[in-house]
């Protein structure tokens, strides 16, 4: 199962060249994972983030084709793999039927106070279940 | 040989966590490869992107520590691998000895009115190969 | 009558303190007024902008009180002073009762390939006029 | 007397028409005050944040003439008003003798913990004097 998110592109996101500014679309691809979080996930980042953060470990993307102003983008979200304090996601975008990009991003969920990495929260884990395989 | 770019971490990049929020180093990546081709290349991308443009068709980065507010990071570019209409650079970044990240972007040289690969200048290439191995 | 445009306060969003980072309300005040062209003006940016352009030639903000991590703000777009070839657009921000900030931007239509200013086309200002007032 | 801040128009700061998007001039009218702070003032912002915090309260621009990617812009910084605890700056940038904006910034000194208004420190004042008239 994927969680989808729509998104535009906007006037904001393009450069001189009239395509998207590739920086953007890791604004887009955190959004999209803070959405997630927000709604399927149930944490939203603004009461999750009072005790725990997950930064991004590893990110790599393949840009497969340009998006340009006006595109409607579908971001799609996926788990690849779920560890006991980390989690490799895959976030794929398409425009219709034509991939834009590949992104695979591993987080991992740590407190805030220490900064030391911790397991996932039980309910966290059980609905990233839903988003494997 | 690396081109070395300086690059302090400003209040802009900074999240609530006090940290680096990942996009922006994306933003600095890109910086740094501007300000290569602005200098030792010779080619500044706002007469460069007259006739041509070098979209990143790959990015893979590993973040190895966080960079907070107020720290002075060296960003470290090098050439990996020259294609003939390619290029594999590595842009590392450390601050004082600590490696912060470690970036992998695979950039194409294409002509801007047809969007076609093409190879790169012979000036270019030159300078290109001075930062490889 | 005004144009509304949600806007949840996002991680990407906000500063070191937790609140809004203010040259990020510049871009919700940007995409708060595409949406408004796109939506009840007819005229979406990416269609707009093949033939013309319309660059803020003046903008004042006040802001009220501080937006933080995951507030729903509404964005009010109105139209104080519809001239010619300009417009004074208003744009307040709420959450809830609390206004966060109040922003008069001043819009002017151009041609994309003279840079010259030209009047609105009659489309567009009909619509305008709707939200006058 | 003006604090110097030289900012180069990068391909970030553009947009599909190829110039400067202007939510980008609000990032570098930023960057000139933590410069500021940062140079002549005395107190880096990765310092005086860890107690104080120097919200804007309300921003006015006139945007005079448009940034092409390549132009190199001088922002000059200097202060209008100086109150107990606030400040109103001028930030105006120009390229050679052309004018391209004209900001008038006004900031609030306030504690971290309160988020009051409190006075200006003295050596902050001190120096923010010699930028006036």
């Amino acid at each position: 199962m994927s969680h989808h998110v729509p998104q535009k592109v906007l006037f904001k996101h393009c450069d001189p060249a009239g395509i998207v500014f590739y920086p953007r679309y890791f604004e887009m691809i955190n959004d999209a994972m803070e959405d997630w979080f927000a709604g399927p996930l149930g944490a939203p980042w603004e009461v999750f983030h009072k005790t725990n953060a997950c930064p991004s470990v590893e990110i790599n993307v393949t840009f497969m084709a340009v998006s340009r102003h006006g595109d409607q983008l579908d971001l799609r979200v996926q788990v690849e793999k779920l560890g006991r304090s980390s989690v490799t996601v895959l976030v794929d975008a398409y425009c219709g039927d034509q991939q834009r990009f590949a992104a695979r991003v591993t987080l991992v969920c740590i407190r805030s106070d220490t900064t030391r990495p911790e397991p996932w929260p039980d309910e966290i884990r059980t609905q990233m279940e839903r988003f494997s395989g």
